[in-house]
């Protein structure tokens, strides 16, 4: 989802590259460098009215509703990999977290952290990404901001996004929410953005590259929600940590228990491999276009219709139900029929992986 | 204003440092050791209904009107200075972009990037600070986000503060809004900011030490509001860059000229006298509770009166006007009697100041 959109497709950098090859410490510097970084570079790729007043902030008119309110910081190393790079990551990353409040994103803002020397190229294709991103999902980035580290003090560029959306009428969707019966549903296979991210760190070749997930997912979320309405009790998308941190959250908050099946939860064959290969359990794995969904027992083969018949969600599969036993805790059927814990994540797996 | 409030003063750090004395990678893994930190730590910290959700973001119920948001990332050096540090500093300038905006600030976001090996009592030293102005401006942080990055590619920590707020009904504050005859006043001496930092970095000394301005100015401009109305045509807060960028953002939005009186701007002494040694333009020099008010003539002097009567205004000054020539400059009446251009800062003055 990195390609640019066709506005900004080969636009050449619009700082004169010759001049500026890379970010000066200038250029954050409140002063003349840092007005033309904004004008030319920031305000020309996420073009819109609200940008446009140059002011401190924007000002919107929303929708009726509750606001939803979610921010991220992006510092995934490395800056691009197959699939995505850190700018189309931000979009997608806090789209989704509002998604997951079962609101529809409305904008987002854009903080730069930006390390002295930076290629003025790099920095270019990755405003494009996240432009093109925030326009294939219809979300403005409506205002900004741009900070310059010294050399040494950052890694090219680390990027918050902070995102606003409305909340759908009549929805409480929240981790508390599971309940006994109620059935977990995941849009797809589980572990490429993760699976994507080491293979370039480790330089690891497939015989078909592993892509990652990264995607806009509130329109996925948007087509769930109508089919199952309030039956929908839980959303959230299994990033940092995995399918099991996600699980044992929302086991903790709702104190109930969960129980997967290891059989029905979706991973592509590559991923499977190069999880064996470098000695990592999928379900720590991080994943960057995917949702769990808890959706009461009546409405989940309609909620799983609804994700199946969404170009995000044709992997879709049922995986496991929340359950009366080990409140607070996961368990999962095994392959060959055991029950073992799903733990949380105790260490860092993979460090930098959003 | 990092004085802890005090449900948190003398709070010991609620991570058990001889565990943990430093943040870790897997502090940013998304498993347990970042839940302990969000838990132990910021949520006890920034305590609010909306962050005890524990979700992916917040939802909110906002009063009618349109909504404001502003985005800021702070990577200042020092990370502590007089007058305040990095987590005080970053409540300040999310609140005052809103407050730039005519809007009564609602909620402030979280977003840390942390680096590995930071000392566990610093960050809770931060967060207390940043809890304690988030509560004596009184506007909660209802949600964030960690990030650990390795050690070498940040410094200790940056923070990234997103804010919405509602803006005052009837109030279209804008850059461009300025017109010929409008006057523009000041809070009080400027350049206290910047040369606070400097003065830890150079490891200056002065006679009585000089004290950031870091303050939250939405009162304040309330009380303006309240006096002038909608006579009150332009905010800003003259942060990185100084007096003389935002001046010059201003004049360049709106198309007319700015006319400074170098004998009317307030500085204090100490300041100047920093300002002599280091060789700085004190119109360069940044501020973080400062703001200019630019308003019709008629209402200028209710502005002014409502500026002196609110504690951070004592110093409050008439300090130039909107005028017709030299359209998109700033140009200033010096003590001699001569005028000279204002220019907008070109290379970078002090980096990483805000």
């Amino acid at each position: 989802m990195s390609d640019v959109g066709p506005a900004l497709a080969g636009m050449m950098c619009p700082i004169p590259i010759e001049e500026y090859p890379h970010v000066t410490l200038a250029h954050g510097g409140g002063g003349r460098m840092t007005q033309m970084l904004v004008e030319r570079m920031f305000a020309a790729a996420f073009a819109n009215a609200a940008l446009g007043e140059m002011h401190d902030g924007a000002v919107l008119t929303l929708p009726p509703g509750r606001v939803a309110i979610s921010t991220d910081s992006f510092v995934v190393s490395p800056r691009f990999f197959p699939g995505g790079d850190i700018g189309s990551l931000a979009v997608h990353g806090t789209v989704n977290d509002l998604a997951m409040c079962a609101a529809r994103p409305i904008a987002i803002t854009a903080g730069f952290v930006l390390e002295e020397g930076l290629a003025m190229e790099e920095l270019w294709r990755i405003v494009r990404s996240m432009a093109a991103a925030a326009a294939e999902a219809q979300v403005p980035v409506v205002t900004g901001d741009t900070k310059v580290v010294d050399r040494g003090k950052g890694d090219g560029i680390y990027i918050n996004t902070t995102g606003i959306g409305v909340v759908r009428d009549g929805f409480d969707i929240a981790p508390r929410r599971a309940r006994p019966g109620d059935i977990v549903l995941v849009n797809g296979p589980i572990a490429e953005h993760g699976i994507a991210i080491l293979s370039v760190r480790e330089g690891l070749e497939f015989e078909s590259p592993i892509v990652s997930d990264s995607a806009a997912l509130h329109g996925l979320v948007g087509a769930v929600l109508d089919a199952a309405g309030e039956a929908v009790h839980v959303l959230r998308d299994p990033t940092r940590g995995g399918v099991s941190s996600a699980m044992n959250e929302i086991a903790q908050a709702s104190r109930f228990g969960i129980r997967l099946e290891e059989t029905a939860i979706p991973i592509a064959e590559p991923v499977r491999g190069a999880c064996e290969i470098l000695g990592l359990d999928p379900l720590y794995v991080a994943n960057e276009g995917k949702v769990l969904v808890i959706v009461a027992p009546g409405r989940a083969g309609a909620a799983l219709a609804a994700l199946r018949a969404h170009p995000l969600g044709q992997g879709a599969a049922r995986i496991g139900e929340v359950v009366d036993d080990h409140p607070g805790r996961v368990f999962m059927k095994s392959r060959i029929g055991g029950m073992r814990v799903v733990d949380m994540l105790s260490g860092e797996q993979l460090p930098r992986i959003c």
